[in-house]
């Protein structure tokens, strides 16, 4: 298949929705500090395996119907990145080449559009009369679950706390099954609860989601190794492993997402999407 | 009747389950932090709101039934004041007599303490098995909109990017009805939501919140002026209708919202509320 296209039309689909996710907020510049982290690009990745799964599940509906859960994965990931970047946390100036939400505007702003970010990703899901009320709330407990203390900002918190101390590969894999693992197998699970897919599928595509949140993580430090040439002191699977044995690790996670899929019939959005991760070169 | 020892046995019920909320957070020093900011004592105005709504509308009914939406609630304004709290923010170095989390342990701490709070309270709905699917949808929904940037956030916003520009009354209401009143109302109409009362019930409790909101917020104003001496520069409903001006506005609120109520029985409870919110000293 051809997945650059493919996987065009999805992030269309996503940012066209996105920005308006947030519209109409007041005053004036807080309206536009709230917009602008929405529209600094990005692969938008969780939405579009949220996009690829419920078409798996769902291959005659509408995709539409997995938006709202699409648009609320890319709501969370969008405001943990702009309280990652703030001075007390990774202090990072610029984002994509941009400057970060609290250089653009300052930090008072950039805690506010995060907290606005991450209410409006429930309430999105709260407001999505496509689903019942039972898939929304099947769909609102594995977000906060995945994005709480036992996950994201769990994770967050083991690395920016307790990171330096993190010497063995099961700690650093628990740190980022939380930290990134969690919202991947949650953008993965939600397209699959959007179609109230089977039990099978489900366990199956979570076992996909699981492998490609760890491979996404090992080809992100190894991508962070050739830039800072080992430098960096943060605790990161090139370390432990060296950069041949984290390339290694992430394709065997990757043919076991694969392996996972082979009950299904036109996966290749999916399979396609798991090669993407561990070759991506940013 | 006896609001004192009502008052007590509620805040008992709130206070027992509040920090088994957050528990099993990991890494040992962020579940510390977590439980921080809940056992800071405070009123606890915004929980027992919800539970006297709940027990007006379903009198008959065991009170734990509406305990989730409480304990959310109480988590959402807690967020808030740990985020508030901030240097980037209102600069505050203690909290009822004790540090503030980002100075009993550190902003990155403060910041995500907040986050994982904030998403706590979501989840807290999203789990209890007690309410309907329905019925927690519109909680959540309650929740959300109370708290996201059409409300509470957004009041913060108007407060601290565009607080020194409000100079007449009507924009000052609209600031606290955000900021203060949105969180107010939804704990009133929670109770109410979780009993599954009657459309005219709600609508009568919902004039009953959105009056008892802006009086907390005038009998704030006086409490701070008499600690400021008028010396503050935030504007004020002091600052714009005196000391004497707020009182009787926030007395004639409070007839407004105790007038609303007069279609219940045993609403006894939400009247001595109303009149503990502008008769308290602290």
């Amino acid at each position: 298949m051809d997945l650059e296209s493919w996987m065009r039309d999805r992030r269309k689909l996503v940012e066209e929705r996105l920005s308006s996710t947030v519209e109409g907020g007041f005053p004036k510049p807080f309206d536009a500090a709230l917009q602008y982290p929405l529209q600094t690009g990005g692969k938008r990745i969780r939405p579009i395996l949220t996009l690829a799964a419920f078409e798996l599940c769902a291959p005659n509906a509408d995709s539409a119907r997995a938006l709202p859960a699409a648009l609320a994965v890319e709501l969370i990931h969008t405001y943990s990145l702009v309280h990652d970047d703030l001075p007390a946390m990774d202090d990072d100036d610029e984002r994509r080449g941009k400057p970060t939400v609290h250089r653009a505007y300052d930090e008072a702003t950039a805690i506010l559009v995060g907290d606005a970010l991450l209410t409006e990703a429930f309430q999105l899901l709260t407001d999505d009369t496509a689903s019942s009320p039972a898939v929304r709330i099947k769909l609102i407990s594995e977000l906060t679950h995945a994005s709480g203390f036992r996950g994201m900002v769990g994770g967050q918190a083991m690395d920016i706390i307790g990171g330096a101390n993190v010497t063995d590969i099961d700690e650093l894999t628990a740190l980022h099954r939380c930290k990134t693992g969690a919202l991947i197998r949650a953008a993965v699970r939600m397209g699959a609860i959007c179609a109230e897919t089977k039990p099978a599928n489900l366990d199956a595509l979570t076992t996909y989601a699981e492998c490609i949140g760890l491979a996404f993580q090992l080809a992100d430090d190894v991508l962070d190794a050739d830039e800072d040439q080992g430098t960096d002191g943060a605790p990161s699977f090139v370390r432990l492993l060296g950069v041949e044995g984290t390339q290694k690790k992430a394709l065997e996670l990757i043919r076991t997402a694969q392996e996972a899929l082979r009950e299904f019939e036109g996966a290749d959005a999916l399979h396609a999407l798991a090669e993407f991760i561990v070759n991506r070169t940013e």
